[in-house]
């Protein structure tokens, strides 16, 4: 299982999920570019996430906030001074760690916190026992400066979390979309943190996509409204095809919880990372009323809401499912991610990659490969493929044996390919094979449309 | 017409579509956030340009780069050195604003450029003869710093155009794609600029999304492509809806040209600003081979094309059409908003406003009023609606007479209203009435769902 991440991350590069970003410029570890087929996954990965989260429910409505906001509020929101990170310098090779990532990994490979803290941990480049500056404080903020001068008027920050513009504009939303407590605010956007160890391939990058909502109750409802969130979170990547096995809940520490939160459960996948199995795909957070009521005095503006019918008037408390696009994109890879023998033409057996992704997140949907480049079946073959562009994202390959581009699609996870032959030309027919089952069937071109409509509903 | 744009940002903030970023902090003219109806209107005018651009298309893949790229592709694109404006200080207020725009913005009210230059311009706030400091070249990028210390290694910049991020995979997405020239590869995303000037709205803002692609030709074969994806933008426009008369081409001069352009033709809509009738909504530049070109020398990544057939190499030329979502955005909104007088049950007229977006683009399309609160309407006018939301973005009012819940959706343009009454439970049909004919249908609550998919196709 282990290796299964390596040739995800091969194939992503290779089909065009995802490559490293300014790769002709020598890369970084910490930023990814999404290819054709990486964008197509990660949008409907998205659409999936807003038709679950916001237009399918009546309680919740979406948002698109700035990247920066006013300064003003990082400093309310307690991120200006306790959103940093310990970091520490190996005194062998003068790289940066993050002590809790260093401590994180050990106590995840032993079992248990190393005894004596630091002086436990061996270098990760060299292997040889490690040599480490005291732990400072680091702020894991980006800076940017707005204005004609970098001075500290125009000092501001790009935002580390997506909520902060929820929680700003929760007056705004509440009137204008006549909801009241429960009801949510939904929003899918960039954040950007100062990361020193990114790492794990997507996992872990300085600029990722959240999906986030936050969702507003009376306090009191809070307990049993988490729990329900955390439910349905767990619940979404099973329904979209993840092995209930390889994810779990993850209870945070009463110690260990942020600044604004009462308790925390992180929905985990098993990654298998190189020294550690688990990582968190979201966490959902009991936020109590901390944000609007930090920023109920720090603004000035009363963001308590009143109940009418009952006469009173509270804070709502917010419950958070926070979840990371990138996260899921790669737990969707890795646990769709398949190699299977299947009989070939000599009566021996051959190995089939194929990505085993639900048709709703398939890249592409679609492959319709003409049998042989011969000038007959183009002009059939090209008509088919742009109907059905109309309605989903189609492929046309005319380049190989038909085996290998049947091979070529199972490995980007196309559920369908439409194979016209010379056939076609008499029966205006073509076949129709389905990835999992590699079933073919006959199907009438004039049918083609309403058999994909049924099979890919919801897509 | 000058005064649509008020009632545009007037009805944009009272019903939820666009916010003032950080209003409880005072806000600011520079950043505005899209609420629960502006998300769903922008996700809807993105998805018709990727379905345009991308997925109907053979010869066109998507991508999203990073917004943090390596220094170096700023360097190399001219960026650093010339992405800068020239700013000057009013002696007067102490204010600074972008030369170029005072020049522009006399030279539109006056139909000639001023004799004296800024010596002829007025200052804005006060209106007396200006007095300004020289002219000073100021940067567009605005800077972040990535790593622990805030040092000239760590310097980076946020992307002021999506297009970079294109030109530097191209080589990684013509290889996994199995593209060759002419082919595009699109983008939709957001870019940064330290805008001194911003304004009009959603129409100038420091941060902004870009929906850009860049076509790859042969030498030779870009003046043809160039005029070809002109004319196609233009015309998406006016399919969308938008009114020819108030869209216009404009030729840029030569001598004004960026340092990268041959020709550039901007598609413009008639805003009516005040003091400028018309905005760019889109520039579709001639880019020849500069980006490739500089790429190739700045990286030592050899981005040419060989043509196997005719056994060239040659590096293309990129013709790119790049729309701003904001814009295209306020454009939709300003072309769509209608007041009309309708006769009322007085026998008088009443004025009704009235969004006549087109449907595709609409960001609720249906929604679902029980004539009546009382309970016995409840069940049956829930269940159309959640039944229709599985398909749908479907509002739910049940508050206010029946003639104020049509007005109140036709000011955000929703196609159609269903309304559910008495008879609908001897009848099981309810009344359809649409958006810009006001007429009324009665519809078998079976058959809504095939009567709107029929109705809402495309979107």
């Amino acid at each position: 299982m282990a290796s299964t991440i390596d040739s995800v991350v091969n194939l992503a590069k290779r089909r065009g999920l995802v490559y490293p970003c300014g790769e002709i410029y020598g890369g970084t570890r910490s930023a990814w570019d999404y290819g054709p087929l990486g964008v197509e996954l990660k949008e409907n990965i998205k659409r999936q996430w807003w038709r679950h989260m916001v237009t399918s429910r009546r309680d919740v409505v979406g948002l698109d906030s700035s990247v920066i906001l006013p300064k003003r509020v990082w400093e309310v929101s307690g991120h200006v001074e306790v959103f940093t990170d310990p970091l520490v310098e190996s005194l062998h090779t003068h790289k940066r760690y993050r002590a809790d990532h260093l401590l994180e990994a050990y106590e995840e490979k032993h079992g248990h916190p190393p005894a004596n803290g630091l002086a436990d941990i061996n270098d990760p480049e060299t292997g040889q026992p490690g040599a480490w500056t005291e732990p400072k404080a680091f702020s894991g903020l980006l800076k940017t400066f707005l204005g004609p001068v970098d001075d500290k008027e125009g000092l501001h920050y790009l935002r580390p979390e997506t909520a902060q513009g929820i929680f700003t504009n929760f007056k705004n939303v509440m009137t204008t979309s006549r909801q009241k407590p429960p009801f949510g605010i939904a929003q899918v956007g960039k954040s950007f943190r100062n990361e020193i160890t990114p790492g794990n391939f997507i996992f872990r990058t300085r600029e990722f996509e959240q999906m986030e909502m936050e969702f507003f109750v009376k306090p009191g409802e809070d307990e049993e409204w988490h729990q329900y969130w955390i439910d349905d979170r767990h619940q979404w990547y099973i329904d979209l095809g993840i092995n209930p096995d390889n994810l779990r809940l993850y209870e945070h520490p009463q110690e260990k919880l942020s600044h604004y939160s009462k308790r925390t459960v992180d929905v985990e996948y098993a990654f298998h990372f190189n020294g550690s199995k688990w990582g968190e795909l979201e966490g959902v957070a009991n936020r109590t009323d901390y944000d609007l009521r930090v920023h109920s005095e720090g603004s000035g503006e009363d963001l308590s809401y009143y109940d009418q019918a009952a006469d009173e008037r509270w804070i709502p408390y917010t419950i958070e499912p926070a979840a990371g696009l990138g996260r899921a994109m790669m737990a969707f890879l890795v646990d769709a991610y398949t190699e299977e023998e299947v009989p070939n033409a000599k009566g021996g057996t051959d190995t089939r990659t194929v990505l085993k992704l639900d048709r709703r997140l398939s890249p592409v949907k679609i492959a319709v490969l003409p049998l042989s480049k011969k000038e007959t079946l183009t002009p059939t073959a090209e008509k088919i493929a742009d109907q059905l562009r109309g309605f989903w994202n189609v492929d046309y390959d005319t380049s190989g044996a038909i085996g290998r581009r049947y091979r070529r699609q199972d490995e980007i996870g196309t559920p369908f390919c439409v194979t016209v032959d010379f056939d076609t030309l008499e029966d205006n027919a073509v076949t129709v094979r389905e990835r999992d089952t590699m079933e073919q069937e006959r199907i009438k071109i004039e049918d083609l449309q309403s058999y994909f409509a049924e099979r890919l509903a919801g897509c």
